[in-house]
């Protein structure tokens, strides 16, 4: 389990002081004194939870079900569960503000044991939050707010198990709480990879990224966690939905890609058939410069559409690139860049304000090799500037460090936050730009200095996402309300300018609002349609995806 | 419009003259005597339809959106939209026997139109079943027997436009009307393509390839039509959906994936926007022979999983490669394939049973060129003999043709359907053996003379498709029966040792008695809340995919 303050594991801190040029960096950017000084969270014994909801009948029926071991209702395992990891979750818990926890935490040991907390709680009113990793941004694993139903988190810690190989299929069935590094590390073991790496890798699970739609950083390669999918589970309070491993069907709808993304409010993902590939014997991560973003962005949609796609691309615009500069660490191949005869030298070739773009390939020496040197030659016909290995494997070193980083300013009483989007190739550019514009132009107004980056990742044939970091000093006191105001700010702009809500962060509480300009009146009603089929007494995960009905 | 009586034009039917060797292997293979005379469809006269249903409201609030001539009323229009094309509706219509036709046929210009004529029906009542090409093969398309409401048979033919282009992000905006041949040249002359060519190609569209979950001949390079799909609009009664067009999203269950195989319960499709891509200068179809079926199995199995697939595999069993040798014109390359010499010689090197392949590759010569030359250095490892581009050409031409052959059959009773399905690799050949074994024991055990022909095609990284066809001679006035008897048994064999209900051709009311087992209860469930929410009323094709309700 993380931390019950902030991200990751208790004993890691985010390694500072191996960043000489990044806090004086950041200090400039979000206008914060360097004498500043760090307020850490309150103290554990600070945080009071409020008195927990007991729901004996339900309780009974669990305990003829379960072991004693598997029900939880200590103040710590309720503390853990009671929020995921945004920014407004961090600020809340850091202040000690808990107004509603899971009044237990439940750890099913496999299928039969989800089915039996599903039925119990279906039969006496109890709320269930499925729990994988607990790192969701969107509120989708907080209990409600007001809710007088005892509220049940189901974590799904102890199913992590690959129940079956079909090496001859390529696929592995894989139970719902399966955590990034062991699933990863049980498939390589056996020669095989999912090759899917979010952001939250080290701290998610199989269940969270089917039920939030997760984007891997290879997705270019394997495609996003909805792409893999060969059949599932999924324990509804309706009874047990079960597809069939088949590569395609035309048998309706598709149940697969309805189970996936539904954010527990239809259900339990208990397990996934997923598509597994070979473990590449080559993982290369190459650093380019280029003299601006929108050469980068022609260098990138050329590969994508055309015959050289990499596993990986990533290109950072000039201020997120200022911000990779800065996290440069002594040791590394980045020192060079930022010394000041190679910035002359760039600026010189017309590489004033640099964009980093990192590209990645995986797989085979044959495919990879071929495919490198197509890639490359598009790259270099754009101005890409290739700065060799050692920067794309200081980013694969320090890729799942941001997190960490989001902690250490907060602090300072720093806000950092993301907000991503997706879109068609002819609207990239024009969205990257206006949803910049606005909030720049508010940042402005506010007259906040601030942090504003963004990257373009997760290529198709069709399009890519913007991923947007934002960050900036909160007034002590009016945090949430400033927060909220760049927030809700950036995810109209996406929806006002023809991106999606979210390319792989999922709804849950914060999107919601925009959900039914996103899919239609239409579609919240086909969604509330599900609901209402699936899980009558609506007991899963409420609150969540679909906004509450007239 | 296609015969009111069987497959394809007025003017065409099955080329027998050309083929001299068929019609002889036909005879003996499903025990027709060499003298058997035909007997036709009952002439158009004789065929009487019902009483037509009219709900004057209904007739008066179309009338007022809609021109005079886009509500035909006549009793043509209503034959030919009073079926699909499955053996059963041939069988039933060639008798003149038509227990329930559309009351009225409805021509919306456009999606205004289908929101109007939708409304009209929630309103009134009105049953709608959406029509595009009439192709269906599972009863799709056909009134529900003894309905007592009026039945408008809705058919997008005249929404047959592009209605954008977006050539920066590879998408076009099609109407759901858009028919095959039509749909590609007016791609093609942009110097694009769809690439999607189901058998059905020349007289299907693309709402019913959606409605359906179709599958293209060229799936391996471009996916079934769903993996195709950017956005779509669907006109429900409870109002239309409009999904955004953006390449992924993390927007809740997949309301792209829950239209595309509703089969027109749900609403209709009026308009998508699709992936296309450049058309593509390199069409080439080889052909190959196998020793035996598993040698091909593992051909296919190694370039499909592995660096080389092609855009398409089509392996036909011993029995279906005897088809296609029959089916030789003397001007063809297929010629030499049955001459004696030959034959003796591939026995010699142990292809007495011998299978065929088709493979095709579509691209630039700079990509199919290098996946052509790995393609090929796996197949002739697993003793592929190339047959060059002949027979590959000579079944491109002939591919349509099939659907007549089987009018032409059906004029001597003889019986001859399809059944498709689909599974992951480590249980294609189980499966086919199966579902084989059972077909051909009962048809050994009632002693009847048969073909049954399969192959596979359609291939992923995970599994692959099995086209059986079979076909056999009916007892006069038990063809129905005896029909039912060799389907239902099929069908049965998919389901029970793994594979899907249907791979591409749908449920419709001819597989409606699996899709519980297919997609267990709970499935169903979610099918029917679906429907609840979209079309309370009960008016979008009823009686097609979810079975009746307890």
């Amino acid at each position: 389990m993380m931390k019950w303050w902030g991200w990751g594991s208790v004993d890691v801190e985010f390694p500072m002081a191996h960043k000489p040029a990044l806090w004086p960096w950041i200090c400039e950017q979000v206008g914060l004194p360097a004498e500043a000084e760090p307020t850490g969270p309150v103290p554990r014994s600070a945080v009071v939870l409020p008195e927990p909801v007991v729901n004996t009948a339900f309780l009974g029926a669990v305990e003829k079900a379960l072991k004693p071991e598997q029900i939880l209702r200590g103040e710590d395992e309720r503390l853990l569960h009671a929020y995921g990891k945004s920014y407004p979750d961090l600020l809340r818990v850091r202040r000690g503000q808990v107004d509603r926890a899971p009044d237990a935490v439940i750890l099913p040991a496999g299928h039969a044991d989800v089915e039996a907390v599903v039925r119990a709680a279906h039969a006496h009113g109890v709320i269930v939050i499925p729990f994988g990793g607990g790192t969701n941004i969107v509120g989708g694993v907080n209990p409600p707010g007001g809710e007088r139903r005892m509220v049940v988190s189901l974590d799904l810690r102890n199913m992590n198990r690959i129940l079956a190989m079909d090496e001859a299929s390529q696929t592995a069935t894989i139970e719902g709480g399966a955590l990034g590094p062991k699933l990863e590390e049980d498939l390589q073991r056996r020669g095989w990879s999912l090759g899917h790496h979010p952001d939250s890798f080290e701290f998610s699970t199989l269940g969270g990224w089917l039920a939030t739609r997760s984007a891997g950083m290879q997705s270019d390669a394997y495609g996003k966690i909805e792409d893999m999918v060969v059949s599932l589970r999924m324990v509804t309070p309706a009874g047990t939905l079960t597809t069939r491993p088949a590569p395609r069907a035309a048998t309706g709808p598709d149940l697969n890609q309805m189970a996936v993304g539904s954010e527990g409010v239809l259900g339990v993902i208990t397990e996934a058939t997923m598509r597994v590939h070979p473990n590449p014997p080559v993982r290369a991560y190459h650093g380019f410069l280029f003299p601006n973003f929108e050469a980068g962005y022609q260098a990138i949609y050329e590969c994508a559409t055309g015959r050289f796609p990499p596993s990986l691309f990533r290109l950072s615009d000039a201020r997120e690139t200022d911000l990779a500069f800065h996290m440069k660490r002594p040791d590394t191949g980045l020192k060079a860049l930022v010394t000041g005869a190679f910035k002359t030298y760039l600026a010189r070739k017309g590489y004033a304000a640099p964009c980093l773009m990192i590209v990645g390939f995986e797989g085979r020496p044959e495919a990879v090799n071929p495919l490198r040197a197509g890639a490359f030659g598009i790259l270099k016909k754009h101005q890409g500037f290739h700065l060799g290995t050692k920067v794309g494997a200081s980013w694969s070193r320090d890729k799942y460090n941001l997190p960490y980083l989001r902690d250490y300013v907060m602090d300072y009483g720093v806000m950092a936050d993301v907000a991503e989007t997706s879109t068609v190739w002819s609207n990239l550019l024009p969205l990257y730009h206006a949803a910049k514009k606005r909030l720049e132009d508010r940042f402005r107004a506010d007259n906040k200095p601030f942090y504003l980056g963004c990257h373009i990742s997760h290529t198709y044939k069709t399009g890519a996402s913007l991923y947007f970091t934002f960050a900036a000093h909160m007034t002590p006191g009016r945090e949430l309300e400033e927060y909220y105001r760049y927030k809700r700010l950036i995810t109209e702009a996406f929806v006002t300018h023809g991106g999606t809500l979210s390319h792989h962060h999922a709804v849950g509480i914060e999107h919601q609002d925009w959900i039914e300009r996103e899919v239609t009146p239409t579609g919240v009603r086909a969604l509330r349609g599900l609901k209402a089929a699936l899980d009558p007494g609506g007991i899963m995960n409420p609150g969540k995806l679909i906004p509450p009905g007239d």
